[in-house]
């Protein structure tokens, strides 16, 4: 995707401005004729499952939902007592972007930061964290913890850093979740396979991500500890989340899993952002604060030039995570006509 | 649509199980290129507020959410305390058909059942429900009524009907939520305006059914008490229900009212529905129970009939609310053709 | 307890208006000087616990809690899923005196309403409520059964109509749990011992009244299904429910237990209601509605009959139940001469 | 209290080991005799919330509690909505040592740390994370503050301290808690009035301590924001903390009140710690942690010392916040003998 007949997109705020997929939409309209069983019992949900036990190579269990927070928060709450901890970065999506949703959901679990740098947690403290007052009646306890695969900041944990999580979690003998709102940005930038950056490494639950990255509005969980999906399925029911009309949401996944398309779509927002970095990093004034890793380019910038952005249209969030510093998220849907329009403008200021 | 080339549909199980009306589709194709501000920030969740207020012929609050059962439970849990009693239908979906939606939205409130014919509420009855141990801290207290329009046994409550609920309610100082899952069916039927229907008549909360209309998986909150607005916010957040492309939840609802694609679908459904129990009723052995006044239709069928039907094909729900009793639901994909179909099917045993 | 040289008392609305045996009184004042740990390490709590044990002829886990709602909620919130149903009586104190403790404490499980006569559940329709929808996603689930001993209408379950209940919840694979606010009473009642009118009979947890006959304020939730105990440490605590001087609990409830003073306390108590029962019925224009089995009296009396008794000082509940229907509860502490004395007040009239 | 015939009590791990003031007993013995009407229409309760009017120099609604959790839970639960942030300091008892209470009686509202130095918070970083995010939907929000008076470090707020916090959530429209586990020895340590030190200062609600300081069991919720007081009936009651014999809980108030008890009982705990300070600051290799201002005392003690002191009996915490930190808390009950013979115990090793 790298030419089109049609406008730049100016906008660089988030990957959730981006639309669908081509083929994503088609399968919709495909989708849309004629009678299907409701409630999941229908042959495009079918396809997900199976397509789904391909990818991860083994048997797992799959439900769809619409929103991201609804994929995090429905495996939260199977992983965790009302009284549990679940350990996560302070900068997590959980912790700060859904309103209390895994609180809600857990009737009452505690998020407990751990830190680590580049917003990844570090194992070690988490260890120490979750064998902390275990058993102490006065204190909740240790349940889960939940990594997000790419992080909030773009950065990409590697398998081996997954691993390493995955046994402080066995030895505090608590479950592991991660949130893949990025999961296939994450992938292709560590050109692992699905398998090895999840339930091999030690991971119980995945919020599959697809929304982001090509789809209108589609989620699927991913167990591999399958003992959670049965009280899931009430649980999902109960939060509203059980589409009738399944199909819809199933078609989506369905044609954004073939043909690798969403490993394509993450190819190509990857590579946009790797541009824009390099763009942006040859012009006088703009310091590129780490590499990316997946989509997401954080640079600091002259005020002057945030300013001539704006003014020329383009859209991205700034001086929220310091004086000065931008952040550019790119998409499936970004191409290097767009990244370049960018690079350009900023370089004529 | 009363012809086509396709061929026949055989499900009569539900309206869940049609597909979406091409407009829709459309809608939604459209909107899926280029970058639109998420979160509700962009033209057609702007389009559908103007037009809700336009068709409710006042101002109004709007949340758009996937499901009816998200809409339901978001609605009661802003007009109930954890310790509120909600009364309804004990025929009502929320009482039987959300695997305690609404008790985990609002944490607790207890569904009470209040009787009445044809699934309808007695408004006597929920009066005195209502006015039951008010202020007395051992009890749940009285906090809103929730009807179905039309009702889940296809019946409707006309005007007035809803009027005499709505003046109990405020005799009792309750708010009125109505679970508009069939709205439209019973608007058409009923032949008021849809401002009538709702606020007029004492409605505080109306969750607009689209799904089983025409929509792939798209439904309206509509406030008319606009105090519940702000907390819904953070509700709908909360519950994983806020999509971030909002796009393409108000491109389905946006289509699905704009030149009265809704009342046409309904209009074709509750036809299908009328001419079905006319074709039934003519063949010996058939006992139709009550007019259908929407989309549904009660018969009594004899054994070997329902037998006949279910070898040839069709699919309907049989022998739960009696002994021989079938329930045929039609929608507004359902041709006369599809009706007549089955009808012949079943005047040939 | 048959003399006294205090002045009558004149109320009988309900046994929680009694104050406390001079044993449980004394050991409370014994308690209270020099230094124990807290939390339940002290030998007070010990002591109850071994005397539970003795007097349930087994191991079983003990919780002190201050309120009958607080074990009954506790114990049901260990008992069943968010999305269960708790199958009770329609009459039963936690479906209408406890503002919806069982919603709140298990995150929205639902009160489902067993009928039967004389405030017992019909074993029949519960078994055939428990096994509906089993299974179905949109429905919640049978989780457990929840009866009361000896009822809120005084009548008592005997040994055999629990065993059936019992057998009833076996076959549906749900638990029960007995809200024992009156279980000496009616333990005395049947003349069996604890063991046969609870786990023998098939009940997994007990709530085991006390504050009603004769101490202050505990109760003691007695668990035989010993897999509940580890997480309900944890929800009594995070309810509020831990005492940190535990000690004041567990001596109430050890002064209790011992020298069968709980015993002799519901003794009197039945002993009082059923003399209350004779000497009322042999009053022209008295109807005793039903023998007393435990210690609460329910009659019809003349509306005269009733103002004069109010008149003279005589506390109790009317026409709650019915026009003209009386409940008189009795206590441990009802003497035989404030019977006589309610009984010559009425015979004067 | 300098005296006594008693052995000398050995324990200083904290002040809920210790038992009951003998007027707490003795009033409770009076009131356990005789008839009273239940849940808080009895004579002692009107008393207890007469002296907390007089005490408080104004109108307050008093609800009367078990447990220091439960009237911290139920305040919280009062004042903010399930998707809202509670501010409170990361060594607050809410926040440690209470198993997750404000999540389950607020439904999911979250604890969010304010640091400050001395166990208080810092008003300018609480204004600063109360004015965040204000009205951003993907964001829980900012609802009330909570600071513990005494801290647990034993630290005292100055009256000055509280009213800058209470600006500070007047500036933000947020409400503010006192936990006041140990309300008492604050007081008496900054010879304030309760006026001051509460309402007057800011305080909306108040968790007003006597478990630790003289009763055996029991808490009073002071509501100076009148409005929070109807809601909190309910969820005291489905909470389980509404007592029926609610006098046994009135009578140790009131007895803990009247002439003040509660303010000679805090001044001798006080005053040990003080003397405890004094003492074992004049020994060699004892290092005095901070002066005490209520009746708590860290020190850091040679590990030798730590072992000599537990051999001989005492008991005590300590490595919990630092290799050799000990903590010793007094209470009402300890003597100045008791103090002397920890410290010449200390001096001999």
């Amino acid at each position: 995707m790298t030419s089109s007949n049609r406008a730049p997109a100016l906008g660089f705020t988030s990957d959730n401005i981006a639309g669908a997929s081509p083929e994503v939409v088609e399968a919709l309209v495909a989708a849309s004729a004629g009678q299907a069983n409701p409630y999941g019992a229908d042959p495009y949900t079918e396809s997900v499952e199976r397509r789904l036990c391909e990818i991860f190579e083994r048997e797992v269990d799959v439900l769809l939902v619409p929103t991201g927070t609804a994929a995090n928060a429905l495996c939260l709450s199977a992983m965790t007592p009302p009284w549990g901890n679940i350990y996560c970065h302070a900068s997590s999506h959980i912790n700060n972007d859904e309103c209390g949703a895994p609180a809600f959901y857990t009737n009452g679990a505690k998020l407990v930061s751990v830190d680590g740098p580049a917003a990844k947690m570090d194992p070690a403290k988490l260890l120490e964290a979750a064998r902390a007052k275990v058993g102490d009646v006065h204190s909740t306890q240790p349940a889960c913890a939940s990594i997000t695969q790419a992080t909030e900041q773009g950065s990409v944990y590697t398998v081996g850093e997954i691993e390493t999580i995955g046994d402080a979690c066995k030895a505090a003998n608590i479950r592991l979740h991660m949130d893949g709102s990025r999961f296939a940005n994450a992938l292709v930038s560590q050109g692992c396979t699905p398998a090895e950056m999840s339930w091999k490494a030690g991971v119980h639950a995945l919020s599959l991500g697809a929304t982001k990255n090509g789809v209108l509005a589609a989620e699927a969980i991913v167990l591999f500890d399958r003992s959670l999906a049965g009280e899931l399925a009430f649980r999902r029911k109960r939060a509203g989340h059980l589409f009738s009309k399944m199909r819809f949401l199933a078609a989506q996944i369905d044609a954004y899993l073939k043909d690798d398309l969403w490993l394509r779509n993450a190819r190509q927002a990857n590579a946009a952002a790797l541009r824009l970095m390099q763009g942006l990093g040859g012009i006088e004034g703009v310091e590129v604060l780490g590499a990316p890793e997946a989509n997401i380019v954080f640079c600091k910038l002259p005020e002057a030039l945030i300013e001539k952005l704006l003014g020329a249209g383009f859209q991205f969030y700034h001086d929220r995570w310091g004086k000065g510093v931008v952040r550019f998220v790119t998409a499936f849907s970004t191409t290097f006509e767009d990244v370049d329009g960018l690079v350009e403008r900023a370089r004529a200021v």
